[in-house]
Formats: C-alpha cells, structure tokens, sequence
C-alpha cells in the first residue's frame, strides 16, 4: 500500500455511504420520507444496534459509557496515544430526515471501511462515537450526551431528567440496554471532527460543495412580556389604548434590525408568541414572546441584547407599559481549533471541491468536544437549507466530498502508516 | 296627578334599581363579583323567570316569540298604537359583569314601577324586552334575537346553530320552555330605546354621565395569513429568511396606523395571533392573525380596508410572500333616529345631567332595531371603560341618570296622558 498516493487516489465509496444512510433510515421511517428516531426509545435501541453491528462487522470494538454515549474504536499502532474521534447523533427530531446526525455518523464508519479496504494502519487509534440525545426533543438539554462527556453538565442531573410521561433518562437508558459501564471523565481524545449537514442555505446559495467552520455563533435566548391593558377594540379610541401587542409588534421589527445592524453574523428571531385573550375583538392586555440572539462573537452578541434592552427601556416609557426581558438561556460563541480548521480547509483544497467559510448558527455536540479536544466541523449543503424537517435532503455528491474531506482530515492527525 | 311637573318631579328610584341590578346578578355569581349566565343554559332560564315575575309583579303580561324573545307589556290608552320599547338582554359573556345588557333591561322595569307609582297613564303601550343570546358567547351569531325579529338571518338559521357540545338553539329553547309561539314578522314597535353601559372610556375619561349615541360604527373583520418559509433560528441569514412574522407584525403596525390616520372615530384592532410552528428557534413559516376595522362612515371604513390590502399587496411583493386578507364579517354603520336622538339629548340638558355624543364602537341589539323603527341609546360610564369582565362596575349615581332620561325619553313617543 506503500505505492498508494493517498491525496489523488484515496476516496471513500459513495454508493456505499449513501446505502448505509438510507438503510439506518428505515429505522424510524415516517411516511413523508423523514425519520422518527427519539432519543432512548425502542426506536433508538434498534438504531444503535443496527449502528454497532455495522462497526463490529468493520473489526470495531464497541464500549458504552454512564450516559450511553457509544464508542467505536480501530486501533492504532500506538495504542497509548488518545484517538482521533468523528461521530455525532443517531437521535431525530419527531418530525426528522435521514442526515442530521446520522451522516456524522456513518461518514465516519464509511472512514474505517474505506481505510480496512486499503489496509491503511494509523499511528493514533481511530473511534467513531453517536452521542446520546442531541435533539433534546424528549429530553433536555439538548446535547446531552457530549455535554456530559465534556462536563457542561453533571451525569445525575442528565439522569434525572424526564420526558412528558415522567420517564427519566437513567431509566429509559437502562431500558435500551444502553446505561453503559465507562466512567465519564476518563475517556481521552486527541482530536475531534464532525462532518454534518448545513441546516441552513448559505452553501446552496453560493453552489459551494465545503463548509469549513471555524465557529459556533453564541446564543441569547429570552422571554419578553409586554403589559397592556385589556379592553373591547370597539368602544375604545385609539389615543388611550394600552395595546400590548402594538409594542410587541415594535419589538419584534426591532429584532429583526438589531440583527441586520450586525450583518452578515447577527441574527434575531422571533419565533414563538402568545396573545391574551386572543380574542378577535378584544385590544390584547399581554403579549409573551421569544428572542433568539445570535452572534459569533460574545462582544457583539451582548451589545445587541443591550441594544434590546435600551429599546424596551424606551417603548415602556413611551408607552407607560411595563415590559419585561428575562434571558433563558445562553451558550457562549464556540471558536473550534486553528489546527483542525486548517486542515480541513486545506484538504477541501487539495481534493478540488470548492469551499468557504460557515459559521455555524446551531448548536452541535463538536461544540462542547471544542472543549476537550482540538475540533474541527465540516459542512455539507442540505437541500434549501431545510432540516429537522421530514423533507430534509442531501445531494449524493455532496455526501460523499463530505466524507472524503472528514477521511483526509482524520488521516492528518491519525497519521497514515505508509 | 295632573299636579305633577313631570320634567321637574318625576325621577325613577335609584335604590330600587340598583337593589334589582344585584339581585338578578345573584344569577349565575361568579366568584371574583361577576356574572355568567351564558344564553339558554339553566341560569338563563332561571335569570329570565326572575324577570318575569318582576314584570308581573307591576302588572305587566308577558309573551314570548319563537327565538325567544320576551316582551313584558304595559297597555297604554290607545291600544292600536304600536308599543314603545325599551330593552336589551340578560345573556352574559362567560365571564361577564353585573350590567352589560342586565342594565337596559331592569331600567325599563324601573321606568315601569315609576310610572305606576305616579299612576301616569300613556297613549302608546310601553314593552320592556329582553333579546335572545345578545352575547353570542354560547352561540354564534351575535345579537340573534334582535338580529331573528328584524329580519337579518332567518329563525331556521338561528334554530340550527350548534353550541361546542353540538346542541342546537330549538332544542335549548325548547329544554328551557321558551321557544314562543309569537310569530316573528307580526311585533309592531314604535320606537325603541337602549340604555347600556358604554364599554368604553370617553364618558369616564372626560367625567360626563349622558352618552347619546348618533350612531354605532360599521366594523369589519378579516383574517390575514402571511406565508413565509419555515427555517432554523440559526444557521439562516437574515438576507435570505422569508420570516412570516416579520412582515406580520409590519402589518400588525399599520392596522394602528390606518385607524389613527382616520382619527377621532377610526379604530383597528389585532387581537388574535397564530403563529406556525410557534417554537423558539425556528423561523415562523406562517402567521394568522384577525383584522377588526371599525368607523361610522361606510365609505371611510371601505377606504380603510383598501388601504390595508394596498399595504399587502406592497409587503408582499417586497419580500415575495404570498399574504391572503379575507373578509369573515361586516356590519354596516347604523346611524340612529334624529328624533330618538334628539330626544334623549334634550332630556339630558333639561333633566341638569351633562352629556356628550359617543359614537358607540360595539355592537348591541339596538343595531338591529332601527331596521325596524325609530331608535335611540343612552349610554352612561362604566369603571375604566372595561365590560366583559367580572370587574364590570357602574356608579350608582350613573345608573339612576340613564334610567331618569330613558323614563322621559320613551315619555316623549309614548305620551303621558296628564
């Protein structure tokens, strides 16, 4: 294999990742073409088994830890170096498609088939990992399993976490068969790379096959609540309303422009409201809404929750309405790693598929592995940028420069024996 | 009683009135001091058998139509000549007050007890009514016993509408023993007075007691549907997003606008908002809300409504969305007798209360009426302008000034014989 020149002629097999992608989606299949596959149900089970055997078929050994989190390991020549991971998420949203996540995953297992079919040996050990309960869709948080790995949060406050019908994490993991004996804390990683679907159109947009990402756009979320004063819209003139979603309107074109006055990175949704009563003709007394802020760098993205702040200040004068802001979340910007960013530019390059930079508007497990371990994610385009939908689809060609981008990268820390 | 300067001496009995108001409110007590008494339930039967017995305690001989309507009747001199009549509804909003429609009712069995009290005969007979389902809380439409007696919709209509339990208006009539035999079309009425509380603010606001009504606005209500494109919170730049919330509440902005540009009497209102999915971090793909324009003149009121779907049309081909408008209810403005009107305005000056007109915004049986014959309203002020609600409140002092000008008003058509 000495005689292989691994930049022109090394390639993972297309047609195989993509059988793989679309095997691993019956499980789960919902009838408009997505994937129903909740974290920890039998539906889970089943894909983790399907998951497993597949890797043990590719000369895998597999290991579960304390929150179910599985790796796959191919050993290295040094068995003392820490291994260089790939792997996201098998778990779906209720209403999901076959790629987010899944294509992390099977990417990297069409990594180790490729490498088994050429017999290429590494210096550092290789581990292929699905993570538990990345959606959050039946539990949260979201991005359970690599946020316990990482230490963001603690196993028992995972554990105790329920869904709907009160059944717990630690329960339902053991249920599956997936309360796994590896003590969280204890797991090396020398690297970790993540290959994943866009979920979002900037790729498409531009006709461009790579999205290196050298980062996570940092998140506020908030719940504002305006106060008005309830009262019939016919009888009551216009001048001496306290129509509360007339200021709830203001804010929410605010938020729109506080964003674009921080293009291109800024972003501000408005998502999810509530009227009350939410009568027809009845002037609403309150309106509750959500904000969703986000911005690559922490400065900025606090000068636009000011910036809220300061308008809302100023609506409640105006107006005489009292207006509340509570933050419910946030999760600070994530830079991945020079080194692994690098690569993954480079070798896009090398391999000849056109490439830009994508910072990463969703939260993904790589951003809390960035805290352990060099990181690095590359994207691939989804059709209209759609995902954590059932339509959510991925051109073949794209799949698959996406895996050879994740392979490559791999072997540069890995290290191919020649 | 020739003696008796009606204009100086003849006052109706506050004390007696109020003590009624909170009588028939015993009727259905809701916790917080309101009332619910929805239309044709058992507490309305029971309100309604409460009346009637007052109304034969004065003498008066009851009959009741096929919607149920209930005419409580005082022979006058001239027994050929159509009746006078006053009138409202005691039906309730599910979490009513005291005196929305209550109010209008027992003033005119107020208006009764004076007049037997002073034994003043009159040459047209008086009739106090109380209309069927004013509310339309239970069953839609609104205004169904006026809206049957004058010939707006038809009783099969009226008999068909369901309740959410699928019960229809015949068999709730019926069950509750008012299903009349009085044929609807074969009621004469001279002329008709309303006294109401005014649900609204401006007779508080500028601290005057008499509301004489010219008219009542023409409202018209829509639906709108802005169609944008569902997409993650995140990973979507503002430049591309097709945010149906967005232009939504654009639209929402200007439904205030348009109402202030066609001040003092112009009125829009958003009271109902629906957004799809509705969650925190995705880009709302659709957005429902409801429209309610209102204004006196029909002309102006069309003009508003053209000016809304002008700034649809604009806003949707700026931001290529599809935005549907659809009308689901008009009523036409109501301009009120000149002589009813005139009536009850020179009554307040010569009876020493101040008074104002008040274009009335909300809708009451009275609309209906003057279809049929010359009619007035009366209104006076309500605590902070609010009805529908079990806060709903009134001043003695107020409720004795609306039942004094009713008294001399429906004296004017109904003459006193001295």
């Amino acid at each position: 294999m000495a005689q292989l020149d691994l930049q022109t002629q090394l390639r993972i097999n297309a047609e195989r990742l993509q059988a793989s992608l679309l095997e691993l989606a019956k499980i789960g299949a919902t009838q408009k073409g997505g994937v129903c596959r909740l974290a920890l149900t039998d539906m889970d089970q089943q894909g983790r088994h399907w998951v497993i055997n597949k890797a043990k078929s590719l000369g895998l050994s597999v290991s579960v830890d304390q929150i179910g989190n599985t790796f796959m390991r191919r050993a290295g020549r040094s068995a003392h170096l820490p291994p260089v991971m790939t792997g996201s998420h098998i778990d779906t949203q209720p209403t999901g498609g076959k790629y987010d996540g899944n294509y992390g995953v099977l990417a990297g297992l069409e990594v180790i088939a490729t490498l088994n079919e050429h017999g290429i040996e590494t210096e550092a050990p290789i581990e292929i990992v699905f993570w538990t309960n990345e959606e959050g869709s039946r539990f949260t948080p979201v991005m359970m399993g690599s946020g316990v790995f990482a230490g963001a949060f603690s196993l028992e406050h995972a554990y105790s976490r329920t869904d709907q019908a009160g059944k717990t994490v630690r329960n339902e993991l053991e249920r599956i068969g997936f309360l796994g004996k590896d003590k969280i804390g204890e797991h090396p990683c020398g690297a970790y790379f993540e290959a994943h679907i866009e979920q979002g159109p900037v790729l498409e947009h531009h006709d461009i096959t790579i999205g290196v990402v050298p980062a996570v756009m940092g998140l506020r979320w908030f719940d504002c609540v305006v106060h008005g004063f309830e009262a019939h819209a016919g009888p009551t003139p216009m001048e001496i309303r306290q129509d509360a979603l007339q200021v709830a309107s203001h804010l929410m074109q605010y938020v729109v422009t506080l964003a674009k006055n921080h293009a291109p990175h800024g972003r501000g949704t408005v998502g999810m409201v509530q009227v009350f009563p939410n009568s027809r003709n009845v002037i609403p007394g309150r309106v509750q809404f959500s904000v969703d802020l986000r911005h690559p760098d922490a400065t900025v993205l606090s000068q636009m929750s000011a910036g809220l702040q300061k308008k809302i200040d100023s609506l409640s004068a105006t107006h005489a309405m009292t207006i509340t802001l509570e933050e419910v979340s946030y999760f600070p910007p994530c830079n991945f790693n020079d080194a692994c960013v690098e690569a993954i530019r480079e070798v896009s390059k090398g391999l000849g598929y056109s490439q830009m930079d994508v910072v990463s508007g969703a939260g993904h497990d790589a951003i809390y592995m960035a805290r352990l371990a060099p990181t690095g994610m590359i994207f691939i385009p989804c059709k209209d940028g759609v995902s954590h939908n059932e339509i959510e689809d991925a051109k073949t060609v794209h799949l698959e420069a996406g895996a050879n981008v994740l392979l490559h990268s791999m072997l540069r820390f890995a290290k191919p024996i020649l």
